[in-house]
């Protein structure tokens, strides 16, 4: 057997990312200890039923002792307090790394805490479902989808290079950019539709002249595929909303822009202006199908595992 | 072999919802015959190719002739010119149907025009997929859907029960309804979610800060969602947008007012009011999901055909 990539993994946090990475970490052989921490007692008894690592600590600061690799996937909000607790009990040389949907904010929040002796590395696998939890992890979550890391400038490049190497073996490609531009592109292809999402769901829950019983049963003409992003968990959206401020209010600034002319063109009758969107936007959905990114059966395949018949949902 | 429902049906307009009749009613034996007719000779040819009827027609007029039950499935601002071109060759005792996305407007349009020897019943299965023309269509479209019909009140009764046996027939469930409040509950659950799914994809491609290929490669974080029914049939949702004008306006006023007050949560950090909303809105899924509307594998399943890998889009 092939020495794996790191002798001791810590994963401080084992919600859907953290089970999904021990799951892939078992899987491909990428660990030869896997310590898994996380604050509450009832999460972390459902990790140890379903076998997901080797030792199980209710403190982050015993996990992190012998870790040659350190990934915390808390909701971002919690990024300070996690990098507090460990900063002191880190091992020399360690990488430390974490998966939130913000760069920016959570380098404000952990940098201050990592010793010089540690390789701090931002990282954000690009992948995720609507549900949440230990049990909703998977060893394939990461596969063919994409990971970006936002090392600063002056940390060590083999470290960065072993990181990399990980998400890799985890099925991602890895890319690397600024955590402002992090932000600025999750903001548009993920903040800002969870957000819209969300939204939605909330005025139509909100309507007196439409029961929800009616938008319930009638969903199937387009409402349903708005609410799988809005059923997403509620702290880490309430904090990617409250740490990608910026970015998510010039993203929304911009989309309602956009939707006030859309409104007055639907207003005054502007067929054309219409028809124009309705066909520029057909263009990017190929590009996403093309680049395996989504897809190409009809309503995303839905039920496609249990009939033969696109577009049931029974 | 039992009589079937229907001795002679002709279909109008053969795209996703005509040729997904055609197909059911072949499959299903609802008719003696089937007349099929469209305005394009490519899209008629490629129904004859494909088999779908049993005889084809450019004119609507001839299609129509010996029909006991015509259905119209064209763009709702065709309906007009439609009904004026068959109104005066229709058979005694025929049932004229449509399958529009909005009914006020097809019945100020359709109305004048039916003689009063036949039924008219204007009537819409909420199915559909984002793709279109003949070859998207299939036989199980409708199965396990609803279809709304919203005859006036002085319309034959048996005429209806006949239309709504044609439809359960095709799988649905029938339901009755007044124009006007099927064009309320379908702007909130078709209509509105259509028109912001095609204005997030436009903003996004839009951006400056962020390139198209970024939006592209990062769209499965949230994004995606939205361009699945961005690339629906430009023309009929042109025609939507333009026929069911003031109940779209009133909808997006109300999410435009929500988001308003969501952006400002936003800007001034309040966490609890996101967490609220966020944590509200995961019970309509979970009750969609309940209502066989939709599925409950993570991402919608997507590629469960393909392999047992949730989430993954290779």
């Amino acid at each position: 057997m092939t020495k794996p990539l790191f002798e001791t993994i810590a994963l401080i946090g084992i919600g859907l990312i953290g089970s999904s990475l021990a799951r892939v970490i078992r899987a491909e052989g990428l660990a030869g200890h896997v310590a898994i921490a996380t604050r509450s007692e009832a999460t972390l008894e459902a990790a140890r039923k379903l076998g997901l690592g080797d030792s199980y600590f209710s403190s982050n600061a015993e996990a992190v002792a012998n870790a040659d690799l350190v990934i915390v996937s808390v909701p971002v909000g919690a990024s300070e307090a996690v990098a507090r607790e460990i900063g002191p009990h880190l091992k020399p040389g360690a990488i430390v790394t974490d998966v939130g949907s913000t760069k920016a904010s959570v380098v404000r929040q952990m940098q201050p805490h990592m010793p010089e002796t540690v390789h701090f590395i931002p990282g954000h696998p690009i992948a995720g479902t609507e549900q949440s939890g230990p049990e909703a992890g998977f060893a394939q979550l990461f596969k063919g989808r994409w990971c970006i890391l936002t090392p600063a400038a002056d940390v060590d490049a083999q470290a960065v290079d072993r990181l990399a190497a990980f998400w890799g073996a985890c099925g991602s490609t890895v890319e690397r950019m600024d955590p402002d531009h992090h932000d600025m592109v999750l903001a548009i292809v993920s903040h800002l539709p969870h957000i819209i999402a969300y939204n939605i769901v909330g005025t139509a829950d909100d309507l007196e002249a439409v029961t929800q019983s009616e938008v319930i049963k009638y969903s199937a003409s387009g409402f349903r595929d708005f609410t799988r992003l809005a059923a997403s968990d509620p702290v880490m959206w309430r904090d990617v909303c409250l740490h990608n401020k910026d970015a998510i209010l010039e993203m929304l600034a911009r989309f309602s822009e956009d939707l006030s002319s859309l409104q007055r063109a639907i207003r005054w009758g502007d067929g054309d202006k219409l028809f124009d969107l309705f066909t520029r936007t057909r263009g990017i959905r190929r590009s996403i199908i093309e680049a395996g990114q989504d897809t190409d059966a009809p309503d995303f395949g839905r039920n496609a595992g249990k009939a033969d018949v696109p577009g049931a949902a029974e």
